[in-house]
């Protein structure tokens, strides 16, 4: 079994979405205490190599990251943590919301990737949770705009509840982009200053490059496909970049911020809620994998 | 005929590396006078659009361009141009050397877009004319290493000439991309932080995404495939950006200082050189089209 | 009689916050047509000198700026103004609110320069008009928290009415300034990661120089003092940085967008108005002029 | 005795710039070997605080630095330190031009700060030995004039053999700043891009706000008067950004490249060398503190 470029080759506990107590901080931690409610994020850099010492920790070339093998994952009642990466929860939040953190932070990086602001409209492909988490980013980061675009009415109704301000379905056929691209545009009624796309499939990148406007950002998220067959000059030729996210960095505390704040509610996207005995587990993954109205399934201890 | 998306309906002169001497001024302007020497620039922006007011004219909604039609372009004894696009030479360049200033700027912009520096080592793909000011440029950015790679021998000669700390010869098999980038890693014997393709081709963009080191980025300056199939997520996963460019803006003082200066010297550049006659114009466009040696062919008056 | 560096020689109009109905259209302008309401951009470049090109408009070399002498002003029923520089409004605006853009413009502005986003705490020094206008647009950035600072309770009850998290009362005596910085990170309650300063004397630029957090930056709007005594080197030693801002660029869009969308609302600082009989006007500046509830006195034909 | 809001309370080793060889080497090292000869970079952050985690370590809250008490300075026989923070050097630098890292540093990282490239022109005000760093990182940056100030006429003449387009002598009388900086516009004879204050008085910063160009930086790293009087209005209204530095981050493998590469060379500034023994250590400080034609007092084993 692997995960990536990672194999698996012992038995490994996954999970990296969590939160959790404070049972006891090592002698030289000052910021926590037993007790503290934290969220956790779950890499650890080693902060030797360049990319850690120039702040982009995220591509750190040794990063220990939960149920990224060979390390085990969250998923358990106990874990040893650096304190550095455990960020307290203020009185007017759950662990629930506090483990929300983790798939949050993809979205408000991809945004502070993009340079999402008051200034650029945002278009979404792919409904899925990350399109959704990002959907609350862009509006909390202030995008005017924000369209969201989808194979699935389900995923676009959540989309529109959650603030989009309008939604297009479009089909998996790569024949019809050209019209959709035309109808996404109408929809958003101004520039597509910035797309970012939650599929990563020939489609979706090739929609993603035609309709965001030039001098304007494509945004990377989802990573369906590995080879794809876009429009790539054309849009360089129009200045439209394409950026890339791997995972997140110092998103802990501006997630803890907005959902505190109020400016991003978490909550509708927790659709299902299991235990942590055998059958529940097993419950829970089902539930999960089969999809339909389920978007974040929680365990609580 | 056509020119990429703009068609040619009247007969119309082609041209747009030029540089020449002031016959006449206007009444207000005060920057020039007959008799100085000048390199053109040739796209005269609306300064009305929203690119243009933010600094980034190149993308004018309305750009008026020399040879794009149906704008009129410099092949000719006379041209009417605004005073504040005519950089006047210093007395040590020739007005050759000021007509290399638009190929030069293409190089130099595609160094700006990539933040060419001296803590970016660069990968060139294409060593034709603009692969070679690109080596040009980035060498005079500060760029400690420039790597340039080409199928052709004479073309990698040149470069190696030119002052790449190395050159790679590669084939056009798009099968041999693994191997071929791992023998530009070694040429290059560190990080390739940038990667300027002067080809844009599926093979040369695959190269550049699979060679360019995370956190680094590919700028696409060559345009020969429009779709093209890319390994674009695994290179997004490591944030390895794609950055485009359309021409340049705000290039010719920074490219008269290089040539001023001596940090480029482009008279290796110009291989062939005729007059006005039309029996010299038609064995100048012969020469060009035939290759070979032929770098850039320059007419004089 | 002087403004700044300017001096008026001849009888000038006054003026450069307005908005107003277009009567008429030149041949070429497709933006715009009789009966639109627009809010008016003042100052008008030359867009050929290099602040022009590279996007820095507002630090032109040549610009023509209402009231800017010898420029006539706006306060007129009447002025012919390029079609690029009046922004429509929409429907659920007024031609008051139009006119706000201008004030609105020097918060924004000084905003964006300061990079003020969801990640960054907001101090503001000085309650007046420019305070409250930054105060408006740093929280439709989404700075989490902006504390406002003035000598006047008057001041600070309406800063606290138009959102500002906390307000500190201080004295104009520079003697306190450490006592008063205590305070003022009190009632931020964790990093100021940027200071406006909208008054500019040698006390409030000290204020803001010890009360940044490292890394920070301090943007100064006010110009009351020219020569000021501050201490510079240790704010310079954490890096917190001195930005300045002069007037604003491609801010209208922005602001009707905030206006339109209801994030900023500036009716509550129009507290006057008056119509254009020579009585009304006279009354009119003496009402600003007195200052008290006086905070933005308008104009309406 | 105290340095800056440091104080010395038992005896302590002094010295920060320094290189040697590895004598032994941690199990889990792989990126030394004994043997190898090193430079050290001087501080140890403690990669768990916002700084750190966002790449400016150098403004780290908790930072381990060699000679800032209480830690130990580097002026040793042996010296335990962190293999991240140790960067071999290649065959053709000596360990003296190893030490000199950490002075250069400090002009290169001032360069970086203040976006020095080909496009800026740079005044230096103070030919010390920090002066004459940031004069060869500038050159080495690629900025096509640097202009060096200063009262004395032997460090003028160094600045002016290391690679200065001209030099400007100044007095010590503040009185006469705008007739210098006059002199100094016309030294430049073209913008002044970035000015780099390696004094940090009243009269330098007032020098630096009034000839740096309108858009332009002033980058303050030298710290001679902690409350100065300065016209800081005026150029905040011409949007003259003032940016401090502390220390530096991420340096040594960009010095170590401009020296092995030969763009800059260090060897000038070396004017005095030492032994290790009481007398010669002694001679060396008498020798530095005298000041006269000395820059940099090296010690040998």
């Amino acid at each position: 079994m692997s995960c990536g470029d990672y194999h698996v080759k012992e038995p490994m506990v996954i999970g990296h979405e969590c939160a959790g107590i404070i049972e006891e901080v090592g002698t030289e931690v000052k910021s926590l205490l037993p007790g503290d409610r934290v969220a956790l994020e779950p890499g650890i850099g080693c902060w030797h190599c360049n990319p850690c010492k120039e702040g982009r920790y995220n591509l750190c070339h040794d990063m220990k990251f939960f149920a990224t093998p060979p390390i085990h994952g969250s998923l358990a009642d106990q874990i040893v943590h650096p304190a550095s990466l455990c960020f307290k929860l203020p009185d007017n939040l759950t662990l629930e919301e506090g483990a929300m953190c983790e798939p949050l932070s993809v979205g408000v990086y991809a945004c502070r990737r993009a340079n999402v602001s008051p200034e650029t409209n945002v278009l979404i492909l792919g409904a899925g949770p990350i399109g959704l988490v990002t959907l609350l980013a862009a509006r909390a980061f202030g995008a005017p705009k924000v369209v969201v675009v989808d194979v699935d009415d389900h995923r676009l109704s959540v989309a529109k509840e959650l603030g989009a301000a309008a939604v297009v379905k479009v089909s998996s056929d790569i024949q019809v982009v050209d019209k959709e691209v035309e109808e996404i545009k109408n929809a958003m009624g101004g520039a597509v200053d910035v797309t970012v796309d939650c599929c990563g499939m020939s489609k979706t990148v090739s929609t993603a490059l035609a309709a965001t406007a030039s001098g304007g950002k494509v945004c990377v998220v989802g990573m369906a496909h590995c080879q794809m067959t876009v429009p790539l000059t054309p849009a360089a030729a129009r200045e439209v970049d394409v950026v890339g996210v791997f995972r997140y960095r110092n998103t802990w505390p501006l997630c803890i911020e907005f959902l505190s704040s109020g400016k991003i509610d978490v909550k509708p996207l927790i659709t299902h809620r299991f235990g942590f005995t055998q059958e529940e587990v097993e419950a829970a993954f089902e539930t999960s994998a089969r999809g339909g109205s389920a978007i974040k399934v929680m365990f609580n201890l």
